[in-house]
This record gives C-alpha cells, structure tokens and sequence, in this order.
C-alpha cells in the first residue's frame, strides 16, 4: 500500500527555497557511516533542482562528487543554472555547512524528452518476483533500514573473508522502499546508491569504503516513470577494477516491467 | 615510431596558464561538425588540471557536460579547486568564450594512488593484434583521422540504414593516435569519447547527434599507465536504451597487456 502522509523519504529530502540559496538538512533515518547515505544527498540535491522555479524537463544525468563528510544538521544547497538551451538545462550544485569547504559538488543535466525511435538492446535479467523473496535483515545501519532490499543473487555475507577471495562482486536484488512508496526520479537516484560496497562483496568482509563520484542516468520520462507505478526496481550492480584504493561500481536499475530506467556508475575510496 | 617533435595532439590541447583562469583554443586537427571532437574538450580541460600549479595525485574521475557549441578561437578555463583533502583533490571547470555563457562544465577528483588490494573481475575481450587489421579510413571527418581505428567487431555502415535495424550497437576496435604518441590520462580521456555514436550503429546511418554528458574513471596511477609503454588500447563500447531523444553508452579501454584502464559512460542527444 502507498502510504497517504508524507512519506520518510520526502520528509528526510525536503528543502526549502531561497534565491540561489536553499536549505535542506540531514536526517538521523537515512545517515550511514561518518555522514549521511550518499544516495539521500543526491536525491536532496535533486529535489532542489526538480522544485527550481527556473527547472524545465526532466532529469535526464546527474553527477554528485563526495568531497567531504557533511555533518549532522543543516546545509546549504547554492544552485546555479548555469546554462538554459531550447531543451536542455544544465546546473551545478554546491553543498557546504556554515563557513566550512564544499562537502558535495553537482552537476546536472535536465531536457525535454521528445518522442524518438526507440530501442533498449538488453532484456531484463530473470527475476523471481518481489513477493517471494524475504527481506534483507541483517543490516542495523539507518539508511539500509529505509529500504526493503530482497536479494537474487550475491546475497550479502559480510563476515566470511577467507583464502578463497575474490569472491564475486555481482549482485541482483529487489529495491523497495521499507515503507512503500511510489518510484520517482528522486527515490531512483538514491536507489542507484542503495547497492552495498563492491568491495565488502568482492572480500566478503566489512572495510573503510566511501563513495567519492556518483553518477545516474535517467532513461525514461517523468511522466512515463510515474505510469509505471511501481514501488520497487530490479537492482544490478557489479564491479571491474579494485586497483590503488579505489574501485568502480556501475548499476542498473529496472522497472518490473521490463524496462531499463536508469543506470549508474561510481568510483569509490576502499582500505584493504 | 613515437614522434619526437611536439605532437599535433599536445599543440591542439595546450594551455595557458593565468591565475584561476586559463586559455585554450580550439584546433582544426580536432574539429567535428558544429564544434570541437568532445574528446578534445575533455582533454583539455584535464590538462589544465595536470598542470595547474595545486594538482595533487592522479586523474581519478572527470565529468564533462556540452552545453553548447564552442566556437572556432580561443576559449577561456575558469579552473577552481572546490576541495583539497589529504588524499583526494575536487576540481569544477567551466570553459567559456567571451562574454557568452558557459560552453562546457566539468567536475574531476583527482587522488593519490596508494597501493591496495587488487583485482580486475573481467578479462580483455578476445582482439587479433593491432598490426594485423587494416586502419579504418572511410570517415573524412577532422578530428576522426587524427585517430588511427582497427575494428575488431562493429565495422560502420552508416550508409545501410533498413529494414533490420535496430543493428549491434557494439564495438570492438583498436584506437591510437593516427601519428603514434604514448598514451597518458590526455590521450584516455580524450579516447574516452572516440567511439562514435552508437545511434550511428544501431540505424547504420548518420543522424544528428551530440554528445551531452560524459564521464570516465581511470583504473590505473600516472606512473604505472607511463609503465604499461603503450600507443593504443583496445576500445569496446554499447548502448542500452534508445529512448525519447537521447541515449547512453558505455565503453572500456583496455591496455593490451590485458588492464582496464579507463571506463567511461555517456548520454547523447539524437534525432531520429
């Protein structure tokens, strides 16, 4: 059931507009480690852009740079439309605290989305359905308690490191919000955050890891998003390179449908 | 043989160093069709980063938004440090011309490359020797025979558009400079955005398209990419949705030793 009140997430993700300057905060209910979930910072910096007075179209790519922790509280969201085309917008989004350095650096791409030839080159991969798969428990951090995560493949075991690593860094997993909520380009940009480290997989072993680069696709409409209805999407998530202290992260993120709506790719900081 | 004079691609994106703002030029060698190759406008602008007198560590991710056609001349780089850590570096760059408004936006985190675990999850795709196929030389384009392409799979046919499409939107080819010159992070990045468009291969036929938004990881340090000694990389590239005007791809540049070295994703415009 979709709930009627204001949803966790709308609540955690809602700010409030100055002139370039907007506020937001963060939220107790989505923070992870040394700050908030980094999918809850990208969909908070959406929303401003979404809820711009100047915005037009739709999400089309969104990039947000990790460059420091944010601290618990209120931050400050300086937007900037950088450049206004026929069709397409494109934005940057500085996050900082009082008079502390830029904590989070975005950019965006936004356009209208004008009927095409069309054609999608994969089909979803198999996927028993959401209903018939437990929920993902084993998790006690905030953020990871938003959200239903029901696992198909590389289900998490964080605590088996042993001489057979590397283990595989696939994974396939339903992503609902813990309390149902209708999927919408903000839930998906934080969903495509939503996949745990490649590494704590790859090791099967919990080590120091920080997303430092995010970036989203949006391959469908708003419009066409919200006729899909849907309260979760089929996750794909994998890793190529673990090399030097970082390693990459690209995702895909289905309708139950069988459309692709967005994919994502990351790099991110490991100690291993 | 590698060149030993200035190669025409280090002239093409040279810099000029001011205080945060910078000048560089568009080239002929590198022209498209309404502007410069993208791939040279990333280039660029990470050479400004390489050089600026606050760089620290090695390229680590770049993000380019086009926002509009750069016009033949000059063009200034307004270079802005947004973070310095102790290991990682925040860069945002905005390239302009004139009192016009911002042509291109970028963000890049550069970091120090600290040994860690390793491990690729992937191996090279099968590829007969670079010496061993042709060069592709159909496409009379500028910056396109400043590249030297061998294609593996994915050979073009834009002029074959019927009633099969949609066709394969993979490639498989080699790419180096069309005058050899060692690869660093200027020709990857630049590389990075030398697959042409897939819409081009999914239709086999040209249609207006242009590239709005690229990204592209580096899985390798400076030193050891100057170690692998190479002229050209193994290049593969696909696309998975077509949809309302726009569409992604995805690519990998392997060093024929058998590294990834380079990711990259982008969304494009089209017409079609």
């Amino acid at each position: 059931m979709l709930t009627k009140t204001p949803h966790l997430f709308d609540d955690a993700t809602r700010v409030v507009a100055g002139d370039s300057r907007w506020q937001g905060g963060t939220s107790p209910d989505y923070w992870a480690f040394v700050g908030p979930f980094g999918g809850f910072t990208a969909a908070t910096i959406l929303r401003a852009l979404i809820e711009h007075p100047q915005r037009a179209g739709d999400p089309l790519a969104i990039t947000v740079n990790y460059c420091a922790p944010i601290a618990e509280g209120e931050f400050d969201l300086d937007v900037r439309l950088v450049k206004a085309n026929r069709s397409s917008r494109h934005w940057s989004v500085e996050l900082s605290q009082g008079s502390a350095d830029v904590a989070a650096l975005a950019t965006a791409v936004f356009a209208e989305r004008r009927p095409s030839w069309s054609h999608q080159t994969t089909a979803m991969p198999d996927a028993r359905p959401f209903a018939s798969i437990p929920p993902y428990t084993k998790v006690a951090v905030p953020w990871v308690k938003q959200y239903d995560f029901r696992f198909l493949d590389g289900d998490p075991n964080f605590y088996a490191a042993g001489k057979d690593a590397p283990y595989s860094a696939y994974s396939r997993l339903w992503i609902g919000d813990r309390v149902p909520r209708k999927i919408d380009m903000l839930s998906l940009v934080s969903m495509s955050d939503a996949f745990f480290a490649r590494i704590f997989h790859a090791r099967r072993e919990l080590v120091p890891f920080g997303t430092v680069t995010l970036t989203t696709y949006f391959h469908i409409g708003s419009d066409d998003l919200a006729n899909e209805g849907i309260t979760h999407v089929l996750g794909c998530a994998d890793a190529r390179v673990f090399n030097r202290s970082y390693h990459d992260q690209s995702g895909e993120l289905w309708s139950p449908s069988g459309r692709l709506i967005a994919t994502t790719t990351q790099m991110g900081y490991f100690k291993a």
